[in-house]
């Protein structure tokens, strides 16, 4: 009998819920608008009933799943399957979103920070197969990070564990949202590289200005890749930027945690091309000659659907988490 | 019957062997110059000496011992007992020296880096007790890192896990030992702290000019912590500066891994008082609530025994470890 596993990507803008076989393939998937389903109880309520049209589906009840895996983008207890808060996605606070899905479904419900989610993904099934101490860090509007080590995901003493993005890579570096200053996240998020771009724009910035227009005037990293791609100087620079500063933070977790696989993902990864090249420099110059000749630094390989398959992951890794 | 543990604690100038019992008490204790046993034939003989003498005043074999632990100086592959290369001791590179020690003794020979050991230590007998995830800092001529993480030493890939003195933690700061710029070592470790200290003192700083001149006119950390203590302004200000980049440094740990405990050691450390509220005011303003609130940075507790006893604790929670 084939058993499956579903998998739950909770992003600012969709809910992805998707049907994972035990081999890693994401059979079936469907989404949820989170502006609608995104606070708890229509979540719960949202989540829980397409789980149930999906598992009816299958002809099974949910109960004979192996279990149900959500990764939620901000500070989790995945040990509690308890939400603390979520980053740009209201009305979360101190939620035991295990329990809850566990009891409306009644089968076994694991909850965990998204990128957590994508580390363990990566790590069974991806860019980070067979690593012992895996780094994973995803770049978008948010830099996260997740740690695996010796086989099991790290989560610390709070669930924080593995939060890469606010470590201050320059005391005097660019404000970040978290308060601080210099973080990691607020030198290559995708904030940073718009703020970057914006500056570029005022000063000329032909290419890019074109290439604007044609996305209708919305200003995303991926414009400013493909203008970089086009040859904007400018544009070059800033990813140029970009490779140097994460290089930074990489090198200094390289040092930290002599890993030997470090996986970087996320929709600013994209543009890889563009800045691993002085990444890889900064890392080699940066870190101790050890840790740098035992690891390797690549481009995560699962692309969109990371965090399902990852979520599925953590319901098969995780020994704990909420029981019906 | 009692049973039996040997600690080693290899350091730049001493060699400091002890015999521990198992409730972590140091029964007796030995030192060898590393200038005379520093070299590894020297060293495997001269230890292994000590080591069959001590065991003699007992009246049993070193088979009969738990096992010998070996804190080194350096970047050790502790899974392997090999020792790839050590600090400020020349003559080692690739040596095998838990093989070459258990030959000699017949007996369990661990070895691992000396601030893995004292993390170790700590943990099981000191100001880590409990801890879930544990950070070890050393201040002293370099800043070593140690991590116990989920009750087991992380090690890394190749060994060099844990090694936090080298995050750099502004990239325009002072040039470090390792060849990078603005390492955590390059701004509190203490040659830091003296190249702060002379530069005081072409300024004046009376006190501190005439501790030193008490103190035989050799500058070392602690008599910037006298003439702190007895009201020099500017050495008053360098163990500030110790403290906030200190702090940078560990807000940043604290940040990435989630640790319940911080625990700092060293000699530097005995400056506690002085650089501590600092350090605590910008872990504090550095570092994300979640993980700020679940942590208790504190001041190591084992003091000189500190190495001994965490090479002890290494042969107990070592399962691999070269056998006789």
């Amino acid at each position: 009998m084939r058993r499956w596993t579903i998998g739950v990507d909770f992003g600012g803008t969709n809910i992805k819920v998707g049907l994972v076989r035990d081999d890693g393939r994401v059979a079936q998937t469907a989404v949820l608008a989170a502006r609608t389903f995104g606070r708890p109880t229509a979540f719960v309520a949202g989540v829980s009933g397409l789980i149930e049209e999906l598992a009816r589906s299958l002809g099974i009840r949910p109960s004979q799943l192996r279990g149900v895996g959500v990764g939620a983008p901000g500070l989790v207890d995945g040990a509690r399957g308890m939400i603390h808060t979520l980053v740009n996605v209201p009305g979360w606070r101190e939620v035991p979103l295990g329990a809850r899905l566990a009891r409306r479904l009644r089968c076994r419900c694991v909850v965990d920070n998204d990128v957590n989610c994508v580390a363990l993904g990566e790590w069974r099934f991806g860019a980070g197969r067979k690593a012992r101490a895996l780094v994973c860090l995803t770049l978008g509007t948010g830099v996260g990070g997740g740690l695996v080590l010796d086989g099991r995901l790290y989560r610390g003493a709070a669930g924080s564990g593995g939060e890469l993005g606010h470590m201050v890579i320059d005391p005097h570096g660019p404000r970040c949202a978290c308060g601080s200053r210099g973080c990691l996240e607020a030198h290559v998020g995708a904030s940073a590289i718009l703020r970057m771009a914006r500056r570029a724009l005022r000063r000329g910035a032909q290419p890019l200005r074109r290439l604007l227009r044609q996305a209708g005037g919305r200003l995303t990293p991926e414009v400013v890749a493909q203008a970089a791609g086009a040859g904007d100087v400018t544009a070059r620079r800033i990813w140029v930027a970009v490779g140097r500063d994460l290089g930074i933070g990489v090198a200094n977790v390289v040092n930290a945690l002599n890993p030997d696989r470090v996986v970087i993902g996320g929709g600013v990864a994209n543009a890889w091309a563009l800045f691993a090249p002085t990444m890889m420099r900064t890392i080699r110059a940066q870190a101790m000659t050890v840790p740098v000749r035992a690891v390797r630094v690549v481009h995560a390989r699962l692309g969109d659907h990371a965090g399902i398959l990852g979520a599925a992951v953590l319901v098969w890794e995780s020994r704990g988490g909420a029981r019906r």
